[in-house]
Order: structure tokens, then C-alpha cells, then sequence
């Protein structure tokens, strides 16, 4: 018998997981193989997908439009918790991983799969986002990695397909190792493995180089409601359109690249180059409107949540109950963040210029002011001092004896 | 019998410092008031300022170089701690406070003053800091405050000290407040108290705007031991001329701006501007050689602490035992930042491109790599995430009954 | 024109609030006093009180009974949160206050107030958290503190007070400052100021000495239902019966008693005797029921929380932002703390024996077991472990060249 | 080949590293191997165990007395940070395995060794401790796990023994599995695996009951320098010599034991049970002492890193670059920590019940005190709280609009 009777696989077209179909059949015995492809804004056309599937033996070749969820239910929650890992990676491929999932399980349970499989490799993160959301959705079904196991080389794995009637990629490969969606494009390996490396300006495609950007500065304006971007400018837009809408801005002025070493969750670091215009510029406006809508311990305590949860979301634990847990503190944060911030784009540049909020501004400029229209009682800060700076006085002593 | 007989005051040459004179002697009593003036890189002439305290009545002017006491003993630990108040402000202002108060101590240790004395007022931060550091250092010196507690506007403080032979000042005063040192200028109040108001161009002095930058990048490599930069572009330089540099190339490429919304300790929020160019891109190049030679929990707790440690310097609590004990974490960290940071300058960025450390990379291109020589047990992946995945299964399970 | 026209006055029937009645009227020029007298518990009889308020000049004597609004919104919270101020303190007396303040708003909103009044003094913990709530609830609501400015020793109050018609306390007054409620008793001051006497017996209402305590164990069994403890020995009790059978169980047995050093929010060190029986022991089987019921990393991130919450109720920060979203994270964890916990109460002792939860145990004994029926993938762990360690050994590696 | 030439086991006598000798050299072509026991005061015979090692095949049997080491440099350090898991488990066994992993490390260097090994299991903390500690210190060296690869039973393991000449145990094996060292007893599963079945009485060996301890209560004083303890009522004794009355005076009072659930790093939770009566005893009156002599601020964050602390090194993180960062904090903070404490030991309990520091306390009584002598500045109250508040005060007014 085989490792699975019916199996429904996360598929993308390229050759490494049209080749797990035959692997999956041939050597491993599974039966059935159903692939599943998601379109998440990467910009591929999915009719020659679900073909090519077919093509390499699937039994059933299913194609999802998943972009909203994806935006409503993983990036509109990573701009309310102004989630960069490690302080810089806004999370754009991480952020899908869980969805894509969620989606394997349904179409499993619809189907009456016995197991799931993914093509990811045992050296990323990918991999552990996908095994621990299923595992966290359906700890009942089988998670199949034919490419984490079956130990061919690249070359051998074309092979192995062509010997199973799968094409050989036309075009020479690229050198490095690229994911994309809506919100932004990963891009790794090859040349970029030599740290001192600059990423070459072929690799980039969302966004604009500082040389080519327009030398005009364009001034924009982002709203928010309870923490979500609503209006750029003041028009209104959905959810995806408000994503396209600050990806086109921000790419055209070439803001939002990043070339960072980043620390994996299997233990090692690597070095990655995302481009993320629209989800980094819109968390740069939404930081700002919290530090004129947030109280200052609001703020502190924020900042530390917001680093766990980009490392949870990051480490493949989307689906966890402290990930949950953390929601709920975010949440009732975000109630007070109502108005709008000014962002001028310039050169790479995303400078927050003015920000503003009728409902929620914690800014009392009355009370910060030097000037004759002071409204603070300035003999409180001598009490305040006093009391402030007890316990070092104490110590002071103390230690003078 | 007045509030004390001898008094040091922290001097600027400033109107309002110079009041403070007159005002310490016929109001409160002191007898004898001697002023200690500071260089800090703030680029004023000392020796006017001498005489301009002895005009308003010091008995003693003292001036003193601070310069290489306040990179060496402030600015080289703030780089080390990637000092970032509420994750913004390099804390250019406040590193020097302490550094001030305690040569104030010194001053009146030496000279047998009962007190010592500052010209803030009392909705600012460097009240705070002056006053804890004063206090911590000396608990038995009194600090007096006369502008916290005189009660007169500016133009009543101009119209006394001209009662008291202190000429008015000459030109029209900036709408703006302004502090400055080699590290960098902090600007506040007037128009920017409308936080939709851009700040004008004419309030910049250290930095180049986008626009008048220069078109072209430069490349520029920044070396570090022990977590201290000691080169640019493979020059050694002391660190009071390594810090002049940085200000000068990262000045001329429009980098190193801040136009925030900050939290003061004193319980309200303000608006700022600051031009910090040399020290943002200082921290900045260290920040990515850490990624680089620290391993990820250390990068990750050190982050914390970073926070907490910017949070007390800017709170004043340079001299604290948590400080200190803070400081004992950050050093044993910093034996391993040793290293080269490659940075792309060019309108108003400063793009990190790349980095490398002989001794202390923890970067294994072979383990990262996903091509042929692949060093990394794949397999061990799977035991891992079964192992990592481990509470969300049972977690998932458990809700499922 | 007096302070205020007319004061809600928190008042207990003491000497203390029942001279700041006149002294509001006559001092102050407060026109009416009208005074609020609340039951948390603490076993007075409210009659008297009322009418002492009468007799001391108030125009209004009310009285309310609020212990299950203080049960049920400040204690089961309190436990939910395993509050413990400084790892210890479960903050009895602090989590009286806002419900107090709260209270003093609406009457004051009632009957028209445009103050209200509070008769703590200026160095204890009580006056921050009634100045703190009653500014978040009403800050608009003048706050007139008298006994913390009018600068009267005890005597001279009582004095003031007998003047007034106020007769002076017949009995000896007790050398310890005492506070008490429903939740436990707060004692401090007099001998226990030197920190090397023990706290004498008869400083103690709710709890036997170990001495007195009976020799037989009790084993007792406390059910808990999201969170909050619903019955004792499987007996439902409505929530203040529950607290009042775990005072009774666990006073008799001596348990629940502190002796401790404790920062106040004003900067200093106090020492203070607590007992807590019933609070205590249910935050102990609480803790125990989540460390069955929740992840572990949900219980390291829940403790960090609980130290905070803790602080910022000590602190007087009850009605604030973060309190609020501290509670969205407590909340989503209490949905799993569903199951029991078996205590055993002897001389002094409330240990743990024993814990289940038919619907949320993460304990799976063929997991844990070295037997058998072993049910865990043994090789995983050496993959694990060799990606766990894999920093460890890449850092060593580096340090060694 | 075999998987090694020559390797140092961790030897402790039983059978179950008895039967690693033989399986070595038979399943795994070691050729050499050489034992390794160390005494750390568990109070085992050295001489006859290492005996068995020989008459088991091993080719040298060495032993050696860690007693000293294992308390001055790992249970002081533990003392000195706290150090309890989870809130609980003061880390009696686990700061253990990292002095032997070193130790396996120094034979192996100096007999020229290409691999060490141990027998623990693959459920268990101890197998990564041994592993991570080993690769921190020799990341070269081979790690040889036999009990974790041969998936034989105990039965299984115990007859292949016999095969090899290995006697197999005389007495019926306990159902309880137990560590033992000087710091404490560790005991699991069996009938424990029960989490409703209280730990019988039979598994204690180091702590008198509650019935059989004496009624009578013994007070006694513990002293610190720098954080260490130096001596119990006066006397002064070496480090080992004061753990070892330690136990004795808690032991004989019947406290220290825990009964608790624990998360263990392999992701799964277990019932253990401990006790650890020296060792508790020691920390509580450190902690006690650290409320007196430590600032809030510091108090508080020590309180985080001590936990992080006790997660590393219950981790198997003992010699890792945060482990060392983490103890430079915790070294800055423990110079003042500098006096005695009082605890009455009685029936279970070790209640403090006085702490005083002639050079470090930060209790000021005068300070803390509502009396006549008052010392505090009452006023400041007022200004501290206006301004503390005004957070709260601000953004209750922006809800109210």
C-alpha cells in the first residue's frame, strides 16, 4: 500500500512540483493526486496551470482566486501589527503560506483526501509553515514532501520528469531562487550568496531604481479606520485596490527594496532581497498614526507584541493559540486608530510629513508648547522629579553609604 | 539667607542661561554664581561666551572640550546599543545631559559649591536629565531652577535681564527651539506645532536636501571592532573624526533626517525634527553587522534591551543600576561585532549592500544555499518540525475533542 | 469662592475621612459634602458609619453594597491574570480602588457634583490609583485631597475633628496601619517598620498560625470554568460564596499569609503583611489548571503579561488603554482553562496534588511516558536537536577560526 | 569502519549505560571505549561503579569528584539569578549536564577520543543538553546516542546485557524514574503519569513530611556577599559545605518539594516531581534580599531575564552566547546585593520573616513611614500624580471627544 491513497497537492506550475505528481504516483503509491494552485497576485495566468497539471497526470487540476482573503484575512492584520520580522521583513511570502494551507485542508476535506503534500525543500521556512499550519488545521491527515526526501539535484529531477512526460523548462533557469504575490517578490540565492554581492538591479520588478525614480517628490495621503488603510488621497478603495494602488506609488519612487541577513527558523542565517513597496509603506503610515493615537505605554508594550507575532507568523505559527491570544491584544488597540497620515515619495525616499486624527490625537499642542498659551502645571514636573528620581537617589546614597 | 551661597550653572551664553545669573543672586540669595560652559561639536566660540557669563555677573566663567569624552563615553555606547528612542530617535540630544550634569558635580566639587543649577523649564526631557543624573552623582548638592520656577515669559525674562545690564538679544529669535551638538540638531515648536505642516527646508543645517544631493551613489565600507566603527573606507580615524566624517558623507547625500511624534517623559506627546546624520548611519551599519555575527536569540533579546536602554538614557536615567546592568548584557555582546559594512549613499539613503566579518560570521554560504553543495541534513528538517509542531498538534487536537 | 461647590466624599467611618468634612466646609469653602460609604466585605456595619457621616456635617450619607460587582468584575479578572505585584502581592487592597473611584463618579454625576474627595495622604499607593481612575472615568471632575495637603499630624487632626464635634476614637488606636475587604487584609506600619521583627500574631484576622492550624490535611478540589473558579469540592457557588468558602478553607489552615518589601508607585520601599487565603489559593490552582491547559509558549508570554497587568493595577492604571488590551490577550487564553485542581491544605501548606481537564488537557501520558506504549517519533528528536543546536555549534565553529 | 574509534561515555553504573559499552563496540564497530562517572554528590559509591565499567568492556573506567565545580560555578550562578522554570523548577538536574558535557569533552581531548556518547533517550531534556552543550564546546567531536537508536526495551536491553556478561539488576526496578545530585531529587512517570495520583509518600528522600516534620518552628539566617550565600546562622561555611546544611535544615522541616506539570524542550509536557529542599530554600532568601537592595526598575527586569535564564539552560543552553550576555547583567546587579535574611522554617513552610543589608538597603524607614518623623515631601505627590496621570487624562478626554 502507499504512503497515501488520495492526495491533494499545492501546485505552481514550475517544473519541481509538476514533478512531484509522477513522484507521488510512482513512487510512493499514492493513488490519486488533486493539485491545487492559488492565485495570490503573482500574475501568472492560471488556465495554462491547471493544464499543465493535468498534463504531468493529476487527476483533478483545481484553481482558487485567493487575493482577497489574502489581503483582508493575513495583510490588513500584519499592517495593524506593523509585523517586520526581525525589525525589517514585512512577512510579504510568509503571510501566504498559512492560506495556501488552509486551503489544501478544505479541498482535502471536500474531496476526501487522505493527505496533503507540498514541494518545498528541507532547508527554508516554507516548509515549516506549511507542515505546522496543517497540522494546526487538521492534525489528522498525512503531510506528504516528496522534494524534502526524495534527494535528486535539480538537473535529476528535470530528468526524472522528462522521463515521465513533463517538458524540461525552455528558457534557462534564473539564478536565483524568486517568490511572489500581491505583496511583494522574495528573491534569493545564486550570485547573492556572496554577502558582499550588491543585488543587481535585473532582480527587482515591483520597483523602481533611485536613478530611474522621478526627481519630483509626490506628496500622497493614506487613511485609516481602526487601524485599516481605507483612502489613498481620499478616494476610497477596497482592500486589494487600496495593496495596487500603494504598490504602484510607492514602486514608481522606488521605496520599499530591502537586502537584509535574516535568521531562518531551521537555524541558520541566510541573505534575502524582497521589494515590498505597498505593505512597507503602508506600515510606515500606520506606525505613524499610532504615535499620535496610542498612549505611550500603549505604544512600548505594542512594539514588543508586534515582534513576537511577526517571529510567530514568521516561524509558521499562524495558526497557534498565542498567535490568537496576541490578536486579541492588537485588536483592542486598534479601535483609536482613526485619521491620516502625509508621506512624500521621493528617490526611494517615504517620509512621513503630517499626520492627523479628529477623533483619536493624543497630541495636545496646547501642552507641548513652549509659549505663552501653555496649558501645563510646569511646578508638577518638580513633584514628578522628585518622585521619579527617588529611587536613584536612594541607591545614590546607598551606595555612598 | 538665600537658597545657597555658591552655585554652578550649566551655561550656553544664551539670553535666558544669562538671566539665570542676575536672577540666582538678587532673587534667591546666592551669593557667588559660576558658570561652566561646554563644547560639545555644537561649532559656537567659547571665548565670547566666557565673557558674556562674567558681564551678567558670574563670579567664575569656566569653559571645557567635552568632545571626546561625549563620543567616547556616550555617543560609541549609544552605537554599540543601536540606541533608538520609541525606535526613531538616536537620542543625539540626550546622550548629552549626563555628560553636562556630571561635569557640573565635578565643577562644584572642585570649587566647594552647595548647589548646582540649570535654565530649563518644565515641560521639557533635559530637566529630568539634568536633575537625575544630578541626583544620582551627587545627592547631597542642591539643584536650582530658576526658569522652571520664574514664571516669566520670554519677554519678560529679556526685560529683566536688561534691568540687570544683559543686552537684549540683537536679532529677531527663530520661531523655533533648537538644540545642537556634534551628534546632531533637534528642532521643535513653532509652525511645526501643526503637525500637517511640512518642515521647511531653512530648519536643516547638518543634512542635504533630496533634492540638492548629489544625483550619483557613493559606495562607502564602514569598519568595526568590538561593536565601535573605527574606519571609513579603510581609513582609520579617532572617534571624534570618524563621527565628522559620517556626518559629512551622510549630510551630503540628504541622510539622516526624523520628522516624529515622541513621547516626552514628562507624560505628553511632541513633535520633532532632527537631522542625526553620522550617528543613524553609524547605527544603522552596526545593526547589520550584528545580523551578521550574532546569533538570532541574542539579536532578538538584545532588541529588548536596546529598546529599554534607549528609554532610560532618554527618561535621564544614564546613572542608574539598571543602565549599568544593561550595559553588562550589551558588552558581552559586542566581542563578536567585529566587521565591514558596505553602504550605498545616493538621495537621502542609505542602502546597506553589503557586509562581511572574517572572525566572526556566522553566515555558512553552504548551509544556506539550496544548489549541490549543500551541507545541511534535509532530513533533520522533518524531525524538527514534528518536534516544533508538537504543541499546535496537540493543541489542535485537544479543541477537537 | 471655595475649591468646589459640592464633594462626593469616599468615606469609611474613621476619624480621618470624618474630619474631612468640616474641614472641605470650612477650610476649603465646599458647600455641600455628601459622602459615599462602600461594603467590599470588610464586616463593618454600614448604619453606623451613615450616621456618623451625618453627625460630622455631611448633607448626604450614602451607602452601598458593592461586593459583587467587586467579586466580579475586579477579583475573577485578578485571577484570570494570576496577579501578582512583584511576583507576590495579589494587590487585595489595590483592586478595591478603581471600583471605589468608579463609584465616587457616578454618584457624583448623580447628584450633580462638580468634585469628588478622597482623605489619602501623599505617600501611600491609594491617593495614585483614585487620582488615576477618577481622571480616566471623569477629567473633568475636580479631585480635592485634603489630608494630603493639610499638613496636620493625626493628633492634630483628631483635635481639628473634636472641635468640629467629631468626638476622638475612644479606643487606643492600633500601632498598625490596617485595610481590609473581602479579598484579605493589608497591615503595615508601626513596629513592622523595622524589618527584622516578625510580624506578631495578633496582627492577623483571616488565618490560623501554623501552630493553631488543625494537624490533619485537607484535600480540597476547586473546578474552573474559561478561567474563572465556579466550585469547591464539586459545589457550584456563585462567585462571592466561592471566595468566602476559599477565605474559610484555606484561613483555617493557615494559608495565605506575606510578609514582603514592596515598591510603591511613589518611588519608595514599605514593608507589608498581607493575608490573602482565598485569593491566593485560587491563583495558585489557577496557575496549575493553565499549566495543564495552555502551550508553553502561550504560558511564558501569559506570564510576562501577568507581571504587567499586575503593575499597572498596582499602579492605578485600571481604567487605561493597556489594561484594556492586556485583557484582549488574558481573554482569548481563558476559553481553554477549563478542568479542576486538587489541593492539599495542611499547617500553612496549599500544594498541589493533583490536576485534570476532561476537554483541554495538553498532557498526553503516552507522549510523556518512557514506557511501551510510547507514542513519540524517538529519531525526531535527533533531528531536532541537531537544528536546535545548529546557532550553538555554527557560533562555536566561528569562535574557534 | 565504525561510527567512531574511540569514545568517553558518560558512565553512571546502571544498567542501562552498562549495556552502551558493549553496543558500542559490537553494533557500532567502536573500537575503545572509556567511562566516564562523575560524582556530584548523589551519593553513590565511585569504586564499584567503576569496576562495572571494566567488567562491561570498557578499556579505562574513569571517575571524578565534580562536587566543587557543580556548585561554585553552576549552582551559585542559579542562586544568583533565581533561576526557576517556568515560575517553579529551580533547574537541580538540568545545571548538571552541562559540568558533565564538559567534562566528556576534556577526557576526550586528552585521551584522544574522536566521539563521546551518552544514554539518554529521545523523549527526555537531558539528550539536548548533553548534545548542545557538547557542540558549543567541541563542535568537532562526534556525539554517540546508542539508547536513543536501539529502540530496544528496557527487557530488550536488559537481555542483550546478559548476553554480553552484563548482570541484570538484582532488585525489582523502581516504577519511578529518578536523578539524583546534591542540589536535589528529580522523580517521573510510573504511577505519576497519573496526573490525579498525589506522590506517595516512598518518593521523597530528602524531605520530611508535613506529619513527621517537627512542630516546633527553627529560625534561621541566612547571609550573602554579591549575591552568594556565605553563611547560615553566623557561621561561615565553603559553598558545598552551606548547600549541604541548606538541605539539611529545609529537609528536616519538610520543604522544598514541587509536584508539577512542565513543558520539556522536546514540545511535550510531563509530570514531575522534585524536591529540592537546599536549593529553594537558598533562592527564596536571595530573592528577599533582592527586594531590599534592588531598585524597582532593576528588580523588574531581572525578574524577565531570570526567567529567560532558567529557559536557556533548562534548554541546553548553558554555554551559548546568550547564556553569557545574560549573565552580564546579572553580574552588574549582584554586588549590592549584600545581607542577611531571616526565614522560620516550620511544618512545610520557610516563611521570611526579616532581611536587613548594613550596605545596600534602599528602605528608608523614615521615608516609608506615616508617622511623625516623616521624612517624605508630600507635595510631590501631587505633581508626580498630575503628571503620571496625564496619559490616562489625555486619552480619556480624546474619547469623549
Amino acid at each position: 500500500m502507499g504512503r497515501a491513497k488520495k492526495v491533494v497537492l499545492a501546485y505552481s506550475g514550475g517544473v519541481d512540483t509538476s514533478v512531484c505528481i509522477p513522484y507521488l504516483k510512482h513512487e510512493w503509491g499514492v493513488e490519486e493526486v488533486i493539485t491545487f494552485a492559488a492565485d495570490l497576485g503573482q500574475g501568472d495566468e492560471l488556465d495554462p496551470i491547471r493544464l499543465k497539471a493535468l498534463d504531468a497526470g493529476a487527476s483533478q487540476s483545481l484553481v482558487g482566486d485567493l487575493i482577497e482573503p489574502f489581503v483582508e484575512q493575513f495583510a490588513l492584520p500584519a499592517i495593524r501589527a506593523n509585523a517586520l520580522y526581525e525589525g525589517r521583513y514585512p512577512l510579504s511570502t510568509a503571510l501566504a503560506r498559512p492560506l495556501i494551507a488552509r486551503q489544501l485542508v478544505e479541498v482535502a476535506r471536500e474531496v476526501g483526501a487522505d493527505a496533503v503534500a507540498h514541494g518545498c525543500t528541507g532547508k527554508g521556512n516554507d516548509q515549516v509553515r506549511f507542515d505546522l499550519a496543517i497540522a494546526a488545521l487538521a492534525p489528522d491527515l498525512k503531510v506528504l514532501t516528496p522534494a524534502r526526501e526524495w534527494s535528486m539535484s535539480r538537473e535529476e529531477a528535470i530528468a526524472y520528469g522528462e522521463r515521465c512526460g513533463i517538458p524540461a523548462p525552455v528558457s534557462k533557469k534564473s539564478p536565483y531562487s524568486i517568490d511572489l504575490n500581491l505583496l511583494g517578490r522574495s528573491i534569493e540565492a545564486g550570485p547573492l550568496e556572496d554577502l558582499m554581492v550588491a543585488p543587481p538591479e535585473e532582480v527587482f520588478a515591483m520597483t523602481s531604481s533611485i536613478d530611474a525614480a522621478p526627481s519630483q517628490a509626490q506628496d500622497i495621503e493614506i487613511s485609516f479606520e481602526a487601524g485599516n488603510p481605507v483612502a489613498i488621497d481620499g478616494v476610497r478603495l477596497d482592500s486589494v485596490g487600496l495593496i495596487k494602488e500603494a504598490n504602484r506609488l510607492a514602486g514608481r519612487h522606488g521605496f520599499g527594496r530591502l537586502d537584509i541577513i535574516e535568521n531562518r527558523v531551521v537555524g541558520i542565517k541566510s541573505r534575502e532581497i524582497y521589494e515590498t513597496p505597498g505593505l512597507l509603506l503602508l506600515i510606515r503610515a500606520h506606525q505613524e498614526l499610532e504615535s499620535l493615537t496610542l498612549a505611550a505605554d500603549v505604544l512600548r508594550m505594542k512594539r514588543q507584541l508586534e515582534m513576537q507575532w511577526a517571529e510567530l507568523v514568521y516561524q509558521g505559527l499562524w495558526f497557534s493559540p498565542l498567535k490568537d491570544a496576541l490578536d486579541g491584544f492588537m485588536d483592542r488597540t486598534q479601535t483609536y486608530v482613526n485619521g491620516l497620515v502625509r508621506i512624500r515619495l521621493q528617490k526611494g525616499n517615504a517620509m512621513v510629513i503630517g499626520r492627523s486624527s479628529d477623533t483619536n490625537s493624543l497630541y495636545i499642542s496646547e501642552m507641548a508648547t513652549y509659549g505663552s498659551e501653555d496649558n501645563f502645571d510646569h511646578r508638577a514636573a518638580e513633584g514628578f522629579i522628585y518622585i521619579w528620581g527617588l529611587p536613584s537617589r536612594l541607591w545614590a546614597a546607598a551606595r555612598r553609604g
